[in-house]
């Protein structure tokens, strides 16, 4: 059996997984893991400014690329990054946190070395994470290659964030090359049980729906579900999460499920279906517009990346991309119904120049989105931006409505990027959570990736705003930055503008067609602090002081 | 009894210790907690630009007042804070975290709201931080009153950090307004005993010596220890973490400790003393220059904050400072001995015009160094720059010789300031650590608070080219910033420079002494990439590729 340094055997599976660029900070505890990726000749090393930000750029390349990685040094660096591998978990991206720690003789000896505590545990910081990944592993000479093949099968299964601590000397012990995949399929007589009673269900409804979310994406049942609608015709629509999902073209599309909130035919029709098809859905908060739901999970057929339940039976090992092609495989059924979405966004239209405001900033957006653009959501007020657009065949949506971390998404735009050179990534930010993270600007710069950003800059966090007491309250204010300034201080390769009117915008988006080829494109549009886009009205607590703004 | 709303008693009980500024970010799970502190009118927000810097600028704030207090959101925030938070505990910096987060019902009932794990699990986070604060609670309408007593007298007893989870609906509740500190005091006859020993193992040694270290100014013993050696006479010298605890115009102050790396006089004295006094001593790899200590902890008379240890016999509560003092009252020691240090800078010379380097650097800033200044230095080379200086009475110098997370310094900064606004605070970081964490200089900006910044920009990580096997590898470069640039971008009222010789770096220094009284000054210092202190040579891997530049 062939043998290979520990260190080359993790960085190649990571490889085979399609991990190409890995992120991450040097510190002296992992030289043997970062000098062996900048030796690889297949994996490249991406110099993060700070580990926070290496982590979500690594959230956001596993968003495109299946998987994704990231290194840090013990202690400091890795507890720096646990809000972004916790986001990882929350929203089911499978990263592996690889993290440097001093060598097995120091960890024997509980040696008080820098980056401890000063009461010796070398063990403490992977207790801390075990609270917030699917799994973590503390290598030692024994378990090294056990314990890597495990966490790697288990990121392959969940599609969620392992964790594994390298001592410095067990980088370089030499291992067995031989990764086994762990066999991951459907029970066949659980899967052929299912399709049937899901059929007759179908079959036996009067007005069956289906709604889409994020965890068919994660686990890869995408063009299954667009392929079931098509054959069906089956009305669809989506949560938040997912909408990306459903092909906006599919007939009988109602867009995204916002409750009562607007998009009425779409919570009619799910309120007054007998046979809801639920694709790994996720119940929270701001994924069901505060919960607002007008049916019975329970009473639906709730299909699961794992299991399936049909009206409170439950059948587990069959997959949620098995369960899927096969009903498209054996279902004749054909909707005749015609139904459209009613939440959709007008063309914009530029009559007169004004005062830009987002209800002129997301249907121009919306326009300007083409075929296989990736478009990143920041948390806040973005996604209720991006819900009534219309979207391009092969968009790739990307938020955070359930981990909900400011900051997250101007590093994922980075990881993006990254993932796929081949598609324009675009962001939209808000200045507040934009001040968190900026900095990785830089890495995108330095590393010649180009991504299109829009940094709105309304004065603060308004999403707080519409959520507390008072409009203004000033924890709710920020420092008023000239963001057009930032790229130039970072002497990186960008074109900068500002919109503060409509035709501004429109303006600098023309240029921006072109720039984009070449360099990154960042684009501050200068909003008033009360402007929020009209569905994120359905939230605020005295929507009355932002409705005349 | 007077009843007060909790969150109320919180602040104004952090209040009493001291903190009239709470740093942190808003978020929709602590506005009651942030309201009230925007309305307490003894106690000001100061809202960060992320959660780590928040952490970090409660850090520097608790080394200079004597306790600090951070707020973030659940989850999100709180896990973005935790390295800070975890530095404040390997330093014995008492900063308490507090952390707002959703209400009780949704706690029992698992409530999947953001910010969550898919999983729901509201102890996840709090559990987390188990491993690396010194105590937690996690409020309800039972315990609140009495956990945050305990909490805040965990914290003055052990000046570490400690964390508070506080659901939005406990913050309102009625709870009595009585705290009560907890009695710390020594025990009278062990504190008898171990004086009469240490008086009798003094005037029984032939070269008593004296090592002080962090502990004696965390327990605040600094002017016990100065009081002991006027008093004796007996010579003394510091650890790295410890450097400005004894005043440097004491006689027979031998300087820093750094083993055989230089400073012979103070290792030779120290290894062939028969007597050695080990005042608050970390025994840690930086702190020691790689435990190149000439002496047994356990030959020593170890006086720790709690306890006493006396040639391997061990007594149990007595408070450091307490001996300190008896000791400098009972003993009528006096020794004759005559020693100098011979770890010094010489007056900085400009004969000419000159590359600006380390050598440079550190000497002049050794003499701009007043009484009374706040000076911080970055983890990495800084501390090395500072060893040799010769400090002016009642500095105050911040390190993190033990946690050394990169990018800790900049928010430090802005907590040292905010704490005593009529010293002046000097911050001197390198350009790798501080693009981690430097967008915190607009939130100083933006609370007019003045300190003094220099960066020094050597093109990278320099503190790891030293350590690992090649100085070219590219892991170690970053993005090359225009760092001057950066304040103006921030649009913040700032003086900036960038000095690249030795004579520019003089004249700066002139202007900087009158600017700093009506704002920030940020300047550059541009080194070459393998430039540094000459001490650092002792921890490089490969000395010679540095000698000669």
């Amino acid at each position: 059996m062939a043998k290979i340094k520990l260190i080359d055997y993790l960085i190649k599976e990571l490889n085979n997984l399609g991990i190409e660029d890995i992120f991450g900070l040097p510190g002296d505890f992992n030289f043997d893991i970062v000098e062996a990726i900048e030796k690889n000749k297949n994996v490249n090393w991406i110099g993060s400014t700070n580990e926070l930000n290496a982590g979500y750029a690594a959230d956001g390349y596993a968003r495109i690329r299946g998987y994704g990685a990231m290194v840090s040094t013990y202690g400091v660096g890795e507890l720096s990054a646990i809000n972004a591998i916790s986001g990882a978990m929350a929203e089911n991206v499978p990263v592996m946190k690889i993290v440097g720690v001093p060598s097995t003789k120091h960890i024997e000896k509980k040696t008080l070395l820098h980056h401890n505590l000063a009461d010796v545990n070398y063990r403490a910081f992977e207790k801390a994470y075990s609270n917030v990944v699917e799994a973590t592993a503390f290598l030692n000479k024994e378990n090294a290659k056990h314990e890597i093949d495990r966490l790697i099968n288990i990121m392959i299964k969940t599609k969620k964030p392992v964790y594994v601590a390298i001592p410095m000397d067990i980088c370089s012990i030499e291992v067995e090359d031989n990764f086994k995949k762990d066999e991951i399929i459907s029970d066949k007589d659980n899967l052929k049980t299912v399709v049937n009673l899901i059929i007759k269900e179908i079959e036996q409804s009067s007005s069956p729906v289906i709604i889409a979310d994020i965890l068919t994406r994660r686990f890869n049942a995408v063009k299954e579900i667009n392929d079931f609608i098509k054959k069906t015709n089956i009305p669809s629509c989506s949560f938040l999460r997912g909408m990306d999902i459903i092909n906006n073209d599919n007939k009988n599309y109602l867009g995204v499920y916002v409750g009562k909130l607007d998009n009425k035919i779409c919570y009619e029709y799910t309120g007054s279906s007998d046979c809801i098809l639920a694709l790994g859905t996720v119940i929270s908060d701001l994924n069901t517009m505060g919960f607002d739901i007008n049916f019975n999970l329970k009473d639906c057929i709730n299909i699961q990346p794992f299991y399936t339940e049909i009206k409170g039976k439950r059948f587990e090992n069959v997959l949620i991309k098995d369960v899927i092609e096969e009903l498209t495989k054996q279902t004749n059924y054909k909707s005749n119904i015609e139904l459209k979405r009613t939440l959709k966004y007008n063309p914009s239209e530029l009559t007169e120049e004004k005062t830009l405001k987002c209800d002129y900033i997301y249907p121009r957006l919306n326009e300007f989105l083409k075929e296989d653009d990736i478009f990143i959501t920041e948390v806040g007020l973005v996604p209720f931006g991006a819900i009534p657009m219309n979207l391009p065949k092969n968009i790739s949506i990307q938020n955070q409505i359930l981990w909900g971390s400011i900051g997250w998404a101007t590093p994922c735009t980075e990881g993006c990027a990254m993932a796929d050179k081949n598609r324009r990534t675009i962001l939209v930010t808000g200045d507040g959570a934009h001040q968190l993270t900026f900095q990785e600007i830089s890495t995108m710069m330095r590393y010649n990736i180009k991504p299109i950003i829009f940094v709105i800059n309304n004065s603060g966090y308004t999403v707080e705003r519409i959520l507390c007491d008072d409009v203004n309250y000033k924890y709710n204010d920020i420092a008023c930055w000239d963001y057009q300034e930032l790229p130039k201080a970072f002497k990186g390769n960008c074109f900068t503008a500002c919109a503060k009117t409509n035709k501004e915008f429109d303006e600098i988006l023309k240029i921006v067609e072109k720039e984009q080829k070449e360099r990154m494109c960042y684009i501050e549009l200068k909003t008033d602090y009360l402007d929020i886009p009209y569905l994120s009205l359905g939230i605020a607590k005295y929507p009355e002081k932002f409705k005349n703004n």
